[in-house]
């Protein structure tokens, strides 16, 4: 939990194409309703875990805040000083650019599927019919793996790359963040995604629930999402390359940028792609 | 409270000598059981009195973080890129030093108190052997100005009177801001407090209720308390008439440096300023 909290929180340098993070602030909120053993032991790994992340991201925890809570609470801020052409500006998206994706989604089905397969009730027999124990286990596993994997690489290769925009997915998912992003074009153009990367199974699960977590419309709430980039096409199948030798993680074109009034929406023809 | 806490957090730059504040990032907490129109007021006059508090402090709200909660909370972070020589290192206090305040002590008990008059149960009966109605009322609104002033002047006139050391007091109180202070000094030496610059009546309230809120032995809770500086005897003066100038509130010289093991503590003759 703290680690996902850390790669969060810088992720929003990142998505501006700042890799090197000056400094990192902590907040802790602590429930009343925990034992003082619960507190020694979650709340010191919670934090350990955030200042672990911090240290893999090149930077420190300097400070913050805590504080008692009704809920377990960890968050923070992360404050760097650049030249201004150091930074990737949002704005400058370009008819042709492709559009890049960092992470897959599903996170939110990730971790609900492995919730529900571990309390064994009605909703783990709803989804035993779509998708296998080994499959939830395996998805949740890559959820972990994927929400406390930094942005950093994708920040560094993509001011490499010339973007001309980035933005994190996080609570407004991939098509509220895309929307945003268009909106504050330069150019009058919009976004056409045609292509959703889904963790393993996610897609099926999503499917026997009814949509109810709108992953399939783009509208899934991802936590600690990967990036979202507009950049020349000619440089992007080289950018996907370098992520994979670095992070040997897969990154994928799925749309592109055409005229248009500055939003963001998916083809009729939507590809789905499973990833495992 | 947006204003309180917004001169709260920019209290921790202040504390260091720096007036200036580049960018304020904002985090609210909206409680799930406010309704629509509680939540369409409540949470915009808050929002509006941090940013009201951040541009009386010519600084500016640019980003920050809303979520829903259990609780209503307010709070952020203050980001000043400065040079070194801009701030004022607090681990210089000098033997002969004194020790400044700048706000009066007990916002919790002028708050509670404030609570208690209104709810007029046994509590306030109790009170009101020892304070009257008007008293009550005034500490209340003595508290709260004091509580949205900015410590902005004070970290401008603590740099040109050439300040050894400064902390701001909030959660851990007086006594535990100074132990903090002093712990950190490079000298050798310790604070001794004689002074306890206390608002209308709190000090008699504090009595009436057993010392409860440990007040009178300088660990009450503030929140967006004064700064305690420890400078040169010899500056002190003009420091104290200058914030007296700009701000029309009292400064007080509260205590004084001497040589020692870097503790903080009371002294056995402490006088109490009733600060009306």
């Amino acid at each position: 939990m703290g680690k996902i909290a850390c790669a969060n929180v810088l992720s929003d340098l990142y998505a501006m194409g700042v890799a090197n993070c000056d400094n990192m602030l902590m907040i802790v909120g602590i429930p009343f309703k925990m034992t003082d053993l619960e507190r020694d032991v979650v709340v010191a790994q919670m934090m350990k875990g955030f200042r672990d992340e911090a240290a893999a991201g090149g930077t420190e925890v300097t400070g913050g805040d805590t504080n008692f809570s009704e809920w377990c609470l960890v968050g923070g801020t992360a404050t760097a000083v650049v030249k201004s052409e150091e930074v990737v500006l949002p704005y400058n998206a370009e008819v042709g650019d492709v559009l890049v994706l960092t992470k897959p989604l599903g996170t939110q089905n990730a971790t609900f599927a492995y919730q529900w397969y571990q309390e064994g009730g009605e909703k783990w027999e709803k989804l035993s019919s779509v998708i296998t124990a080994e499959e939830v286990q395996y998805a949740y596993f890559m959820a972990v793996q994927s929400m406390t994997r930094l942005n950093r690489t994708g920040a560094s290769l993509m001011r490499r790359h010339h973007a001309h925009g980035a933005t994190d997915i996080t609570g407004f998912g991939l098509l509220g963040h895309a929307n945003n992003l268009a909106k504050h074009q330069k150019q009058p153009v919009s976004f056409i995604i045609n292509k959703l990367p889904i963790m393993c199974g996610m897609a099926a699960v999503e499917r026997a629930i009814n949509n109810r977590f709108m992953l399939l419309s783009g509208r899934g709430i991802e936590t600690s999402g990967g990036l979202l980039i507009a950049m020349p096409k000619e440089e992007s199948s080289q950018f996907c390359r370098s992520i994979k030798e670095i992070d040997g993680v897969e990154a994928w074109i799925i749309g592109h940028v055409v005229e248009g009034d500055r939003t963001a929406s998916l083809d009729q023809d939507i590809e789905i792609i499973d990833v495992r």
